[in-house]
C-alpha cells in the first residue's frame, strides 16, 4: 500500500486551484489586512461567493479573519504555500534537466549564431545616399 | 476588475490536490514507464478509479499515455508543475522573511542557551532516600 495521506496538501492544493480564490490571494500580497468589502470589490462575482472562498482559503490556513467591531480584516498566511512548493520541488530536476540539455545543445553548437545581430547582418546593408555630383 | 484567467492553473493545482494523485505521480517519479495495471497495483483504488485519476493527471499536461498493442504505458511530465511553482514562488518572501526574523532573534540572544541541557538544569535535583535510623 502507498502511504499518500497529507490532508493540509489536500486542501492547500484546493484552495489555490480557483482563478477567483488566487487572485484574492494577490490581492492580500500587498496589504498588512483588507476589510472584506474592500477585498471584495474589484471582482465580478457576489459578497456571498466571496466569502465561501474565504472560508475555503480559512481552511487551507492560507488567510486569517479577526473581527474587530462590525469590520473583520483578512490578512495572508502565505506559510502554507511552503509546503506545497516542496512537495513540487521534488519534481524540479525534471525542467531543469531540461533547461541544462538546451544548454548544452546551445553551447555545442559555437558555430551557429542565435544572437539578435544575426539577423541585422543578413540585412542588405544600407547603400550611401548618392551625392550629387556638381558639375564643373 | 481584476484578470486572474489561468485555467492551466486551475487544472495542475487541481490535479495535485488529490492524494491518489500525487501518489500516482510520485510513483512515476522514478521510472521511465509504466503499464496501467503496475501503476495501479500498490494503490487500494478500483481500475475505473485510477483511470478517472489519470484522465484528470493527462489534462492538466502532468501525463502522457502511449498506446503499444495491448499496453498502455504511462510517463510522467513533470514541466506544467514548473508553472504551479513560478505562481508559489511570488509568495516565497513570506516565510523567507520570517525565517530571517528567528534566525535574528537566536543571533541577537547569545547568552540565552536553548539546548537541551537547560531543560535538564531546571529540574530540582533528586531529593536522597531518607534513610530510615535504626534504633540503638
Amino acid at each position: 500500500m502507498v502511504k499518500y495521506q497529507d490532508t493540509a496538501l489536500n486542501d492547500i492544493f484546493s484552495a489555490l486551484a480557483d482563478p477567483t480564490r488566487r487572485a484574492l490571494l494577490a490581492r492580500l500580497e500587498g496589504e498588512d489586512a483588507l476589510s472584506i468589502s474592500a477585498l471584495a470589490q474589484p471582482f465580478e462575482v457576489s459578497l456571498p461567493a466571496v466569502m465561501k472562498h474565504l472560508n475555503v482559503l480559512s481552511d487551507a490556513g492560507l488567510i486569517t479573519r479577526e473581527k474587530t467591531g462590525r469590520t473583520v480584516s483578512v490578512r495572508l498566511q502565505a506559510e502554507p504555500m511552503a509546503h506545497a512548493m516542496q512537495w513540487l520541488s521534488r519534481y524540479e530536476h525534471f525542467w531543469a534537466e531540461r533547461l541544462d540539455r538546451l544548454a548544452a545543445f546551445v553551447e555545442a553548437a559555437p558555430d551557429t549564431d542565435f544572437g539578435p545581430e544575426t539577423a541585422n547582418s543578413a540585412k542588405s546593408p544600407k547603400r550611401p545616399k548618392p551625392t550629387a555630383k556638381k558639375a564643373p
